[in-house]
């Protein structure tokens, strides 16, 4: 190699980007016309740019919902909304770097397939016929990459397609784009070797989230009505919390996992789970629900053979408040959003309590060294064959020790010994319904600064259902002053200190909803009776 | 230590051994009315003893529901009950050394108290009132040893209670004795050297199987209406198939299985699962239902959110017969039995198909290989701070290399491949119901000669649920002659050696029949089923 020549991995990483931008070629318009870098928010670009038909920025902004039931009733054919949702991904992708697949010539050969399919039979496919959904870059077409962020697994398409793309197309979706994620999706932001960074539509300067990042930044742009994300530690319900948009975590074994790729293959003391990310609860609900009702465990044999149940609506809710979890206190926007929530929620009679941290750091540990367990093996393996340097974020890999099998079975001791003491005290709380806590201790952050995971991990290594939702409240610069507090400690004084109230002024505040382990109908009801507090 | 001095760890064993013995005074008959030890069925001895009166007699035979009806119609007191097992499981230690614990005055004064509620209010405290159940050594119950067949576990008294002997004892049922297990639940038949070896009431030179061979040679022996043991293996089927009985090896998560204690703790790659065992399907049904009715997961977090729920019978039957298993073929009278059930199937209008062993080869190796991931270190570390030496049969443990953890996600990527192609082809064979096959290639088999678990450890594997019933064929001597067929490899080999048709003669065979994981209440049903053709 000369000392000009760029290394091999960044060869093959700036021709992945090069073919994915020529994909977008007639979609996207003149750079020309393009807002300024300078300009953060882009959300409102679509609708002033000019670019969009109106009926496009009609189509576009609907909620999954009405644009099934807009198809069905043929106000909308599946071919245009399926161009209008990849026109408009198009330029998500160009304004804040969130794709790194697209299928647009055969998600349009479906929308076709589907509307002749209703034309000549009156009937739909299946119940999400015609509806453009959006994946994590993990999950795996056949034909196309599933690179997980790593430079190595450019050009390596997927020979078999993962348990959900089969689910979903059978159900009548036209999958038209895959979505960016952290190197081997274990960073809470969304940056990489082969792609670089996603950034938040809303604010650009700050982050989208991670890993699921790069759905996020696409949904909450209006590029996609509805992705399933994946998490493992916090990744659907981060990205979700810094756009403003809603998902389910749901647990273990109740949506489909198999022939997904990752970068901690064979990992299975904390379970990986894939969850809906859209505008609205209604379309969380309904992706939900079809994935349940497709009963998955026919085919994927960790799913469990548990059918989509209604719940009984409780009009009166008991509630515990997790103020913070001992490690790092929310932020100034989200403390408020608690604080101004919980009052809504006594108003409307909801019996609430507060939820002490206990547990939580602990839970915290455990889900690091479970991550690092192999210390870094896999993650290496992968990295090695065409020499890409670790991501900066991914240090506490690089250093990790690999764990034997003895001391494996002692750490998963610790975690089921855990398990254990947090269901008792769930119970000891007499009636407890859900766990009341912030998504993130953010709004959002500046790029590069999400360091804190500990309000979402700890649900991971408990496995219980959990849905993040808007609150409603945005950041307000006047209002969420820094209040200068003695920190709990160096993670606490690292959220404080990265805080700047200016930077997050009218983001989106997100709340977490936490019920107990495979109570995902339960979850999603509950946040429906919420939100109508709210 | 003088040359005259046993070791520290004989001399600890033998003080348990003598101190069980002495729990047994005035339970037990004079020595010399006692069968000699040329005597192999031990089974006749009870009624023809004259120990027992008559009454107890008609106790002791009859089923677990037989008792609860009789005792909630006040026909027999629980205190009866349970003097009468109380007796018959003394006489069963001294024939055939299936105990570990007795907690004599404990259950009379339980059944006493039981007896005093239904008297004075006319109610029972719960669905196994009065019921008397046994329970494998390894469930901790509060001040009793769970010394899972380990010196350095003797005098180690339980601080707190298994999750199911808390379940037990809230529906009502009276707890009087634990069962003997082979060291670490870890060898097909039960031999420690703590206790020693149980062996076979319907033959004392044949194996009772293991791990839960004391349950079983105590259950068959009539010494216990109802029983619970634990299978990882085969460690339920194989003593149930060994002595007759019935039993369920439920898929993990349907039965609590918090604070058992185990001689591989925090191993979850392959899950340790409890079940009834019992001389009645009706019996194992009862306490399935019982168990699962208790909504278990509310105290056990591994446990799942599945309620017990009918399935109605379907009247004819597709099923996939297992006639070998590649790596062993049963032997003549399990052939034998497999045949004539197959055709009584048939005759009954069931769908018969044949199945292949496809991957059980594999399975097994991948098994084997879980169980020693650590090295043995964690049964090393139980052995040594009294030096017991390790048990011949657990050689392989001796000579395990540890696997580090990035070794142990591959075994595990590789597991859950296995159990994809398991699923598609079961889903492939349209329509099928079950699998019918041997439990183990043995009717049972002389004392230290079982050696193969490959028909019950497959279905670990893959977490299925399986019942080992009698299918109502005895062994012959005359029937069942070796065949001189060419052996499939050396463990067949070894197997086909070791089978003699005189010993076995007389013995009851058992079949397995094996539905998809959480299919519990199915397999049940099915099996019913199938006992109606026989």
């Amino acid at each position: 190699m000369s000392g000009k020549e760029k290394p091999q991995w960044e060869q093959i990483s700036a021709a992945k980007r090069k073919a994915l931008l020529a994909s977008l070629e007639g979609l996207i318009p003149d750079p020309d016309i393009l807002p300024p870098d300078s300009q953060l928010d882009v959300t409102s670009f679509p609708a002033s740019s000019g670019w969009f038909k109106e009926r496009e920025l009609e189509i576009t902004a609907a909620s999954a919902s009405l644009i099934l039931t807009n198809i069905k009733g043929r106000t909308w054919s599946a071919e245009e909304v399926t161009r209008a949702f990849c026109k408009r991904a198009g330029l998500a992708h160009v304004l804040v770097n969130c794709l790194s697949e697209t299928l647009f010539d055969e998600a349009i050969a479906t929308a076709k397939s589907l509307d002749s399919h209703l034309n000549s039979t009156g009937e739909t496919v299946g119940p999400l016929h015609g509806l453009p959904i959006s994946l994590k870059d993990n999950f795996n077409i056949i034909g196309k990459d599933s690179t997980v962020g790593f430079v190595s697994w450019v050009n390596d398409p997927a020979k078999y397609n993962s348990n959900i793309v089969d689910l979903l197309r059978d159900a009548g979706a036209v999958l038209y784009v895959k979505t960016n994620v952290p190197t081997a999706m274990m960073i809470p932001e969304t940056v990489n070797n082969v792609f670089g960074r996603t950034v938040n539509p809303l604010n650009r300067s700050l982050t989208s989230g991670g890993s699921s990042g790069g759905e996020s930044a696409l949904v909450a742009f209006g590029g996609s009505p509805l992705g399933v994300g994946t998490d493992i530690g916090g990744s659907l319900r981060i990205p979700a919390a810094c756009t403003g948009i809603f998902t389910l975590r749901p647990s273990f074994g109740r949506f489909p996992t198999l022939r997904a790729r990752t970068g901690l293959a064979g990992q299975e003391a904390v379970n990986s789970v894939n969850g809906p990310m859209g505008r609205t609860l209604e379309d969380i609900v309904l992706l939900s629900k079809v994935i349940v009702n497709s009963e998955p465990w026919h085919k994927d044999p960790k799913c469990l053979p548990i059918p989509w149940h209604p719940v009984e609506a409780k009009t009166k809710l008991k509630l515990g408040v997790l103020w913070d979890d001992g490690m790092a206190k929310p932020t100034p926007p989200v403390q408020r959003a608690l604080k101004e929530t919980v009052e809504k929620l006594k108003k409307a009679g909801h019996d609430i309590v507060d939820w002490a941290p206990d547990g939580h750091a602990q839970a915290l540990g455990i889900l690091g060294r479970m991550f690092v367990a192999d210390g870094g093996k896999s993650i290496r393996k992968i990295l090695e064959p065409v020499n890409e340097p670790w991501r900066p974020e991914m240090e506490y890999y690089t250093k990790a020790q690999e764990l034997g099998v003895y001391d494996m079975w002692q750490l998963q001791l610790e975690r089921s010994e855990l398990c254990k003491q947090y269901l008792d005290r769930w119970h000891a709380c007499d009636g407890l319904d859900a766990i009341l806590a912030p998504t993130t201790p953010y709004a959002s952050v500046e790029n590069g600064k999400f360091k804190h995971v500990g309000y979402t991990g700890v649900y991971n290594i408990l496995d219980y259902s959990a849905v993040s939702f808007p609150c409603g409240v945005t950041a307000d610069k006047d209002l969420d002053q820094s209040t200068g507090e003695e920190p709990l400690g160096d993670m606490d004084a690292e959220v404080q200190n990265n805080y700047d109230a200016a930077n997050v002024h009218g983001m989106p505040v997100s709340l977490q909803l936490i019920a107990k382990r495979l109570e995902e109908e339960k979850v999603l009801s509950m946040t429906e009776t919420i939100l109508k507090a709210l």
